[in-house]
């Protein structure tokens, strides 16, 4: 790669898309392999639908992301955007084509509650390219299900675990196998789960070995980094 | 159970012993069916030598038990109390006969480090009258080792399980057997565990149902609680 | 009982239903004594229906519980569950005939606003095989009340304390007998109440022994713990 | 009184001293009825030893007041200061006669654990001109030894409650009577107490009318308002 | 006075009135010298009404108060109790006649977004027996404004200081004159405010000696404590 | 300047206006430079508008201030106040001529969603006196876009750092120039950002020296202190 | 893999080694490909050396691993074990030989004060087969620090970032390189950085895309995660 | 200033001198205007001393500053660099002559117990080219003082106000004088000061405008910050 910060040459793409409101990173591709996502929580439909068209007009072979996006941002892009895929689940819409998955990430989810953030993580990870196992509504609570279910993740790349409440998944899953795990909390609960924070520091303190944790509700965050380690364990050898 | 704030009779055996510093309760055997117990945190040896000796007093003929008892406090009550027994993995010492034990109680713990706070808890279920199983360093990280020790506890009459960390082991537990089950936060942990809280919150969010809870550490809380189910269930039938 | 993690027997009950959103777990009234119980927060009407109508067909002779429900969920059930009884005080519902009362729970609540948690947990009681018996509005600011109604809970099985604020109201039930008892901390408050904070650690930190606490506002979790000690104190002797 | 921001007559006494490293508030009394205190805490008994001199010298016909002071302070105190009356259960030290009490003021505290505090409010009410009336170790879990004791606090003409742990005694008290109360929580617990806050807490979401707080371990600032509100009680009428 | 825990005479009033959903303490008044006052968050309007009303039957003569009142409940007493008198900015009503005050408190707030706060003091100061001056919008942004005002609040019996945001408002006055002190801190203010938390804290740690403190908004807490204080100042001489 | 705790001369300007509900502090500007501002939250559109006429009164000649109004209160200043002109992005209103600017203030905002806060510094800025140059959307995760606009901050006289989730952008910022820097913490985030906490922390702990910070999504604080510093540095010479 | 909870075949070797204290579970090689590593945190330098021993025997042809050892385990396991390695820094010690390296993780540290995290990160990558490349002292107050030496850490298959303070390295590398990535949060820092929260919270609301996070001071866990992620890249082709 | 990213001229003077452990930032007076701090926590004493001594060779014109000593680091310090000026109140050291002050910083501090933080403040402006005028023990309790000393701060180019307990003093003084004004909070004071939260939550809302913030106890970072606004304000002009 070249030096991210050198002056961009005048003859070559530019790396930065102003728009006015915003400075879209047109060069994060090529620094670190995917593209800039469209994080939709603070910005009008509007700006969803401009900086979504922006990345796609850049990277047209290649599936963009917007994530958080309210009803009203979905409903629109819908309305724009020719051949856009809407996951109201996840609240998130990508446009253009997936990238042809290499590896595959098991994600797990506790509860039917969990089901949202379980559905961006999964479209997170399609988009960075790899492909998803689901096991769904094996909390630990009936410990039964899940050995069950063992062999849905045993021996997938990567595995990413969703659970609220307490959070005690992850110490289980991680007790049964040795894939690279990654937990995300959420904000399933009440009372002292105070949004998530006890399942957050639930997590962070697992006792099973090499547990890593993203923030309250960020299926996003987990898919990024599961994709990356699952496409690398099949693409480089 | 008489008027609990009735006036004293004079006749009658007082309920209350004034020690300057301290004023006993000595009606709580009555209106509770235990005495009461010698918290040592904060009090000198000397003060923790006198109430102990005032319970006794007044309670020749069962256990009076002193918790949180500092080295110093441990090594005075052995010089100056023929035939306490001291304990000093929990902390603890007691003085008169065990009552005949009356229903079982299983401690878990989750890990060797736990052993303090399981060894307060064993001593205080003994002490207020219940008998008590012991399973140990059976962390949720491999979960064999928990389905193994199953049958330990199935049948028992409460369980107590102690863990510190994420605080997994009593969601666990609580799903494989309906045993009335009280789980004891450890401050075990480090970082974001914060002293027990993640531990805390972890048990109070749990996903089995019926899981109750005590303090961070507090293993003569459920110890008590404990001891009480498992001899009622065995007592009144 | 029979191990639980044993693959389950061709010819014999499945031990999970899929629902596609959710798998039931049909087995846990095997290990545990008890049906699964619907937590209706985050899911849909038409999900709380379904599972709730696939317990009771496992489980026709005995009740089958559905908590946090959202007025839409009442009247969905209403209008499809023929004989599902609706408690809309206590936001839940249940199906199947109670089960014959073992033992008696005490459940007692500090004031009018906290209500909703006492019906919640007085509901949990009775799906799970206790008597109840009432005591409400007898908050330590007017102490005559409480030892007024002492007889009312003294010779219970179990007591469970309802109280926001400060949540005192355990400590003086707690020193006044010695029943085994379990706090509930509600979000009844305002200001340094975050919510049911205050209360929660008064409890978790009562000076009188013995005592236990479950969730802010978890008035099920209470009910379920308190049933079982109960129902076990009757049933065993 | 005369307006405290006008600049100083020349002629007139000064009403600030500088030490270099303290300027002591020698118009304090004036403008408030006390003179200023000597915080002890992050200073050296050296400099202790100087702001109490100079606060005698200018007021030596009435008691002043030096509070949380380490051994040393006490130490250097009792050597240099004739006729300082050193109080080491409060950690604090006196110079000069104390005041005609004027009204009284009852000190309850909940534990033995909780004398020092309950020393530092006693001496202070008496520093700042009213009597004190003692009941100690009359915590909640035995509601008996507080109901006998009622006579000796439902008349004095403010009370003081001191207590750890749940903080529950303020709210008890407080129904009792109408009497000003000042509740002062300590930091004596364990675990979920967090040095103090749950008792804090608690005491700020008294269900009691009327109760107010302070700091944590503050029986100075709960006896300096005491000792007002006893000696406006008595003094004006 | 009796004692309060004595069984009531079967000719005498009863001490509580059994509503069905509230147990009214009708003894208070007698014990503490105030009736119950109604708390209203988490009430219907009609269990408002009926307490409300039970108490003005059992007294007449006097006052009596509800606070924390939705639109809903204050329309309501509007319509069925006549006689009523409504406070809409302090949330409050009163039925009966107001005592004949006895003493004075001084209410001082910082900004006018601490109105509501300071409005239910006032009234809570006039229904326990007290007159009021008031003092408005004197934050120490601009010291000279409680400079100027200082000689409306230097011989009042009690002070009670209203504040958001940092809350040092108490703290100068506090230095300025050596009348009991009762800091509110109020919910006004962002971020790091958390909803009144900084300024709860700062009151906490107030320099000024003898600053007592109550929850988050809680006028009427220090409204009930002021009036006792400025009543008995007066009262007893 | 003149003592501020003076006596008003009679015949002078009053330092106060009394509009009943506000004591509007018409002094403000002869102490520190700069009229008061007001802060629209909690206060009804009408008392916006009553206060920002009276500043404008006082001072024809130079732009008063208000934020934090609602749309409502910003369409009644739009509709009553002839001139007024109103920022709908930053929720603020001015009225009266800008100052001719005296230095340069750089206002750096890390994202979009970062857009409001930002516009509260810029309007606060200008009306205190000086210049703003912005730099938008440069957060830390395309450093490029950083170091290409490094020319338009490194020689402002004070610089003005806005940013959510992690807040590490004053800390790359402070590490680049030598400028005098305050940082604005904003609320953008979601799960353990905990409303801004996060980027306030991680403001706080900045590594890079002489980091200054306010309180989250306060950009009024942030523009008025680097006006100061930026007029100040042209102005004084 | 074969079912971790099926019954151990009598023949076969035993999945758990009972030493009295501790279960070791010796299977663990066997689920995970990981043996059980030592957390010598409240354990005694004898327990720490009888688990470490009983590893080896177990795993005598790969290294086995214990943590966060006092002085007295290091200088035990020093003593008593032939062939022991002892990295203080880490505090932290190996017994066997290292598995060859596949794959290479680069551990990044922000200060010279984040030596100690970093050296455990280190060390655990090794123990778990993956070679390592150090980069250390490149915070982000000087950036070009770390875009030197973005060569070192571009092209390795896993990245750990070792930051405390307000933890904005990750943050910076992770908008350099696409390169899955590990935060850790160390509690280098004083005052708001509350041993390590800031940092912990910046890391879990980084927007660089894909950073997941261990608990404060985890070097240990960051490295398991990040072996595992590189050794996959490297073995499976 | 040049590119601050740019590679480095090979004839130049490097931009970073590897001391194995640490990389010294030599670059930052470049881009900065100062160089580099020696933090002292964390470091031994021989790091310190290496640190800076490479740090005073490159700039042996100027001084440069070590901060948070240990007693053990000063007295190394002492004993290896002739010429070395240690500060025990401030726990630092400088060594190189002093610049030339321009400008003027006015250190106000609350208490006594404040002294070390103000120290530290002191030298850290001083090092950064300015000159400091002392202001000590004008604490809100006494307003006189402050009022007195108004003089001593109302014409100097930058405050900084240091205060622990509540931390009111930034208001107060804020609102006096139009100086920008710097914040720091200290950890002086006890219980819910919760090690200088208070002071810093109370700082964070002040109510006088344009008042920043620094870490707890962060004398440092307050100095360089007025450093740089005093001697921008007398050197651009």
């Amino acid at each position: 790669m070249t030096d991210p910060s050198a002056p961009s040459d005048p003859g070559s793409d530019p790396v930065t898309a102003d728009l006015g409101f915003a400075r879209v990173d047109l060069d994060r591709a090529r620094r670190t392999g995917d593209p800039e996502v469209v994080y939709g929580a603070g910005k009008t439909p509007e700006q969803v639908l401009d900086i979504l068209a922006t990345l796609h007009a850049r990277h047209p072979d290649r599936a963009v992301l917007a994530t958080r996006l309210a009803p009203e941002a979905l409903a629109l892009l819908g309305a724009e955007l020719p051949g856009v895929r809407l996951d109201p689940l996840a609240r998130a819409a990508t446009l253009g084509p997936l990238p042809e998955p290499q590896g595959t990430v098991a994600v797990i989810a506790a509860g039917t509650s969990d089901g949202p953030v379980a559905a961006e993580a999964t479209l997170s990870v399609q988009v960075h390219g790899a492909a998803v196992r689901r096991v769904d509504d094996v909390g630990v609570a009936g410990i039964h299900r899940l050995l069950e279910a063992r062999a849905e993740f045993a021996d997938a790349d990567c595995v990413v675990v969703v659970a609220g409440m307490e959070g005690a998944l992850p110490s289980v899953v991680g007790g049964l196998v040795g894939v690279p795990l990654v937990a995300v909390p959420t904000s399933v609960g009440y009372g002292a789960s105070f949004d998530g924070l006890a399942a957050l520091l639930g997590m962070l303190n697992s006792c099973a070995p090499g547990v890593v944790v993203v923030n309250i509700d960020n299926g996003y965050g987990a898919g990024v980094h599961a994709a990356r380690v699952a496409r690398n364990a099949r693409r480089r050898g």
